[in-house]
């Protein structure tokens, strides 16, 4: 049954095509090569300014996808909807973006079209998410040239983007005709992080990309969040399919206090139509979290939108299991590997016991936020 | 009955001391005076570099004590442990940190020493967190001595810092014989923000103060904490009491997500005894977050951290109410006044309404998180 299904949809992959164009650079982003003093290659990518700890190790994980359907294998997950890594096309000149977009989308479409189909269902292993050419002097054409081609390949179902938009963020209004076009096409726009903030924020000590990545990705995203909020992106295309990374990062505990903030500067609040808690509950967050408390909350502040609708009588407590329906499993991989070699990633194991384990979702909730919920949202039975 | 006193300990003060200091600059932190086309006196307060708006407009409730006392009869407040708002004495040179500290405190002994007593109880109205010089150059001798004057002042309870320490942050070993000698005093440590983040992340358009403060604040406070925690300073300090405000900013939210990454740094982990999501545990945390779902997944993360001390046995699921024990309500007064005099502030009938709504919480709980816990942290009732 295509509700039972166990489907990733926070899993990233760097394309042949892209881990060679990083090959082929020497600034970030970057693989660096070297041989080590046993004669094995030692491949590092770097996709940071400020890179800790001498770039990543990468290998197969990163772009072979037997190694993508191996780990899914592994952890019982029965599709992944994949998606190119950070930093995408950003660091490109726009025409050199257009092409590559166009290239790694028919890439990305092959490498699904091809996977296996499962044992019992109809339906393939893999999907994917398709990039834009999102990088400053693009033009708007490029970009819906680029929507319409990713709609019209069968195994792509939304787009993923980072935070910078063509160079001025996402609350840029040059974007409006992006999201109607995207909003039409019925994509889901999955919002994943990568530039985190400032890194003087995490201090002179070295604590290698433990902050970076578990508080500057975050951050980022909220920020990102918070300002597509303030520019009224809800307002004016309601029914825009958002998929936030990291469950939101931390817009959800910070969302009261965004709403007040906002009812204090009347020229802000004046520009929306409604208390900015009524717009979580129009996005779809994953479940990678790590935790059951926090996906609980998570689920509760999705759940408590209507209270916050302009004109709402609506008074009743968060409804967890109602706000379970917006919330997706996911893993991350290749990212968070195990430290050691052990039968599954501890970083998967985390988020799967986590989503168990949340107080208030019945078994139902559960295999929604699983699998099922990615199957209607992504239509994968059809 | 002290129990179900109403304590706020989350309220600002800028005691006339200060306010004249700040009168007498003119760049930030200041407070710039002029006159309105229609003679009046208008004050803005200006504390950061890219203060919008123009500046906070600013008058007695900053500074007046009989403001406050208004202000908590407005709202039923029985008891306020008020601070020195922010920047503190961030900007001033070592010797003159050192001097206007020990004066700051002598001053607001007198105006907690001197308030009304409460009509049913033999309980004074104000009490106050000190201040230390905490600014680069300064000696240990002189914050040391300076904990020592606070401790013998008999209405402060505690102390107010920002997040630099002495220029390297509160993950600076250089700090631990502080740490040590307020640990030994029993005072409370009140850790507030004040700089945000690079204000390049919010973007081109002008939202006001509503990111700087809606999610700079927190941010803040959640890098400032993590970084306490990676140095292991409650390793080294188990009965360091400190109090984050604003809830902890998004550290309960992302810190799963920080366990989870520092699980997988191998350096970072071995510094640590415990899990992270162990020291959450020991903090204390105001209840200024402006929703009931963000409160009671606060007091979650609070009560769930036995689960994750070294060697613990403990799966239970989480248990709010015991949560709640460490979570203390607070105003932020004179901060967030509302928009159009009304009877009560919008933002302290939402921070009271969020704890009487929150699921799971037994009115005695509320009770403590209202009062009954600061009565208890401060020895209110002694």
């Amino acid at each position: 049954m295509a509700s039972k299904l166990l489907v990733d949809i926070h899993t990233h992959v760097y394309l042949p095509r892209y881990a060679a164009l990083l090959r082929s650079r020497s600034t970030v982003p970057f693989i660096r090569s070297s041989t080590t003093s046993d004669g094995k290659l030692d491949e590092r990518l770097l996709i940071l300014d400020h890179e800790p700890s001498g770039g990543r190790p990468v290998g197969p994980q990163y772009w072979d996808r037997e190694e993508k359907l191996k780990f899914m294998d592994k952890h019982g997950i029965d599709v992944s909807v994949v998606s190119t890594a950070n930093p995408w096309l950003d660091f490109l000149p726009a025409s050199q973006a257009h092409t590559l977009a166009s290239e790694m989308n028919e890439d990305l479409e092959e490498y699904c079209s091809t996977s296996p189909t499962l044992q019992n269902l109809p339906i393939r292993r893999l999907f994917g998410f398709g990039l834009l050419p999102l990088v400053p002097e693009i033009t708007t054409t490029s970009l819906l040239d680029t929507v319409k081609q990713i709609s019209r390949l069968p195994h792509l179902r939304g787009l993923i983007m980072g935070t910078r938009g063509v160079g001025k963020g996402l609350d840029d209004e040059s974007l409006d005709p992006v999201w109607a076009a995207i909003e039409a096409a019925g994509l889901v726009v999955f919002i994943h992080p990568h530039y985190g903030v400032d890194p003087k924020a995490w201090g002179d000590k070295d604590n290698g990309h433990v902050l970076p990545l578990a508080l500057g990705f975050p951050f980022e995203t909220t920020i990102v969040s918070a300002l597509r909020h303030l520019c009224g992106v809800f307002d004016r295309y309601p029914s825009l399919r958002l998929l936030l990374a990291h469950s939101g990062g931390a817009l959800p505990q910070l969302s009261s206090r965004l709403a007040s903030c906002i009812d204090h500067d009347p020229v802000v609040a004046s520009r929306l139509k409604h208390d900015a808690r009524y717009y979580l509950g129009k996005l779809y967050l994953d479940a990678v979290a790590y935790g059951p408390e926090e996906l609980g909350f998570v689920s509760d502040v999705i759940s408590r939108a209507g209270r916050y609708q302009a004109g709402s009588s609506v008074t009743e407590a968060a409804n967890r299991s109602l706000g379970s329906r917006r919330m997706l499993f996911g893993t991350d991989h290749p990212f968070f590997p195990p430290l050691s070699a052990t039968e599954k990633w501890t970083s998967v194991v985390e988020n799967l016991e986590a989503i168990d384990t949340v107080q208030g979702w019945s078994p139902a909730d559960k295999d929604g936020v699983r699998g099922g919920n990615a199957v209607s949202l992504f239509n994968l039975a059809e």
